[in-house]
């Protein structure tokens, strides 16, 4: 069975990796030739709007799933209309995740504890929103933002013009600022069939924007259940299909969503290594109505981005234990270009070990929490 | 970098899906298009001995290995001379593997046990040879045998000639029968800075001449040692880079070496969940001159070859903790067309699931010892 996934980034490829032992077959539609995917699988090249190659991949698979979200919720909708094949995670998903307002709201619906937020569309509505919701916060695009792109924080009301500029134009969100003690994340599977299945929870660490370290499972159990809980809302509020990631911020011990991701998620990458079985096959279980795999944890897991350039396998290798995930892109500045994971017996060899491997690969990083 | 493979089965498959992630690309030359490993990884089609497709090889290829034993040495030799392509594991390992009677005198020069055997090559030195080392015993063809294909069992006087009939014409090799206790092969890497690595031993159930399944590791400690210092001696005695096997016989204790494959191994996949590093990317680590990765076991792993057809996913996905490997191969009787996996946490817990997925799989089959 073919597989058709829009998108050919590394998510793609990991999707492709873990789905060949299923026996399953894929076919990517990205607009780069060279992206991740499309070097170990059949893509075709084009617009990801391009309803000829939209019409191609719903007449060529069965399902069609994508690995990311900026892509069109319309023009998937009108290609696969009647065609037979299914898309999964399901499109409403897909349009809440692509709108931060939505999103919220979503959020808000479902008795989820998020952050306070007002809809931005004109420099009065965002004085507004700031008399409201007070200073500091942030000013975000409500669509199209992924790694801190489309994102202003405004911290004394000097900064409301320039946040406008920098970003008026396009719909906006205005967000207060959370003092978060910590960032996790919420990863699990619903499958078609309904069995759902969910990971421990990963505790992130983001630079300038960018995941850069991830440790799960974090725990500690309550906050664990919580976050499950909340998960378990939004996969049966959509009746969903596929793996879902929210991440939290945590703050006195209380968790407040800040966004979701319909697919496969970079917090994720540990259960490759890490889990028994990986969110890459889970993802592709749940959108194949097959029974989910365990995700229970091998150990104390640490993932690193490797942002920019891949260092040297031969270093790399080196360390123990160390799994390297080299996406096979080229060098660019803070282009998330592969990841490593090392599992340990315990969470204190797994932050110790971490901590060095930080220190080496990132030497001018601050100390990580 | 890329690396050819000649051959693109099953084998080669799964050393595409372990170098992917270390951002090794691949080109495959098979005799067919949909061989697996042509089906996740560009492949070169044509027959293993046309000099235009090898030298092919060596030009696009830094590292040329091969995955499986039927192959020309002396092909592969010409088409790489002066290519700047090296050959992994070396074509000495290769040439020696490739003939049971060179093996079986590579054996005893280096002091591994073996069985007591004879070259034949006409009625009267099979005559000879049954007369030195009695019966029962097996004839074997010298080359090209696999899966126990191309020999014969002699009980009686009254078998010679039958065995004659069917196999005479190629060089053959008559070897005394083992009546063994039980099966075990020994699994390693040596890379071409001479780093050693080896895993735990294997204890193989063969059913008709082909794997069907493998427990590890199975200890016990002195047989393992021992084991490994044949492997050991074999390795260093070619300068060997890559991942070899040695499958031996026990007997009241003893190791009787049987014979030896120069690449990655059936027995040898249960590593991919198994072990902390696969064989399959510990193979290729060996022959890149990259550090290899440790071969520590995750727990007490069962492999069991899917032998003709897959069985349903939705089936098989449905045991816990199994993890499949689907080769994408049509269905054929008596065909490795997959493998699944399982790893325990204790010996006991192991043997007793993988005695009920084996019932469950094959109904047909005896009591697995």
């Amino acid at each position: 069975m073919t597989v058709g996934i829009v998108g050919a980034g590394q998510l793609g490829r990991m999707l492709a990796l873990a789905g060949y032992p299923l026996g399953l077959d894929f076919l990517f539609l990205d607009r780069t030739a060279d992206a991740p995917a499309a070097r170990i699988a059949p893509a075709l090249l084009g617009e990801f709007t391009d309803p000829r190659h939209l019409g191609e991949l719903a007449r060529r698979c069965r399902v069609i799933s994508f690995d990311w979200e900026n892509i069109s919720v319309e023009a998937l909708r009108a290609a696969t209309r009647g065609s037979g094949a299914r898309i999964a995670p399901p499109l409403r998903a897909l349009a809440a995740a692509q709108d931060r307002l939505a999103e919220k709201r979503l959020f808000e619906r479902l008795g989820i504890p998020t952050t306070r937020h007002a809809a931005v569309d004109s420099p009065a509505s965002l004085a507004r929103a700031v008399a409201r919701i007070g200073l500091p916060g942030v000013l975000k695009t409500r669509r199209l933002g992924y790694d801190g792109k489309g994102q202003a924080v405004l911290r004394t009301s000097t900064d409301i013009e320039r946040a406008w500029t920098a970003l008026g134009g396009a719909p906006l969100i205005y967000e207060e600022f959370v003092p978060f003690d910590y960032e996790v994340s919420a990863l699990g599977a619903r499958s078609t069939h309904g069995e759902v299945a969910l990971y421990g929870l990963n505790r992130n660490v983001h630079v300038d924007g960018i995941l850069r370290l991830t440790r799960a499972p974090c725990g500690p159990p309550a906050l664990e259940r919580r976050a499950h809980a909340h998960l378990r809302h939004v996969l049966e509020a959509f009746g969903y299909a596929g793996v879902l990631a929210i991440e939290f911020f945590v703050r006195n011990g209380r968790l407040i969503a800040n966004e979701m991701a319909p697919r496969v998620h970079n917090s994720g990458h540990w259960t490759i290594e890490g889990a028994e079985t990986s969110q890459f096959e889970n993802h592709l279980r749940a959108i194949l109505g097959l029974p989910l795999g365990s995700t229970r944890a091998r150990g104390h897991s640490a993932m690193i981005n490797l942002i920019g350039a891949v260092p040297a396998a031969r270093g790399l290798l080196a360390e123990p234990g160390l799994h390297l995930h080299d996406y096979g892109k080229a060098a660019r500045v803070g282009r998330k270009v592969g990841h490593c994971t090392i599992v340990a017996p315990t969470a204190a060899a797994r932050d110790a070990r971490a901590r060095k491997l930080l220190r080496r690969l990132y030497p001018g990083l601050g100390p990580i929490p």
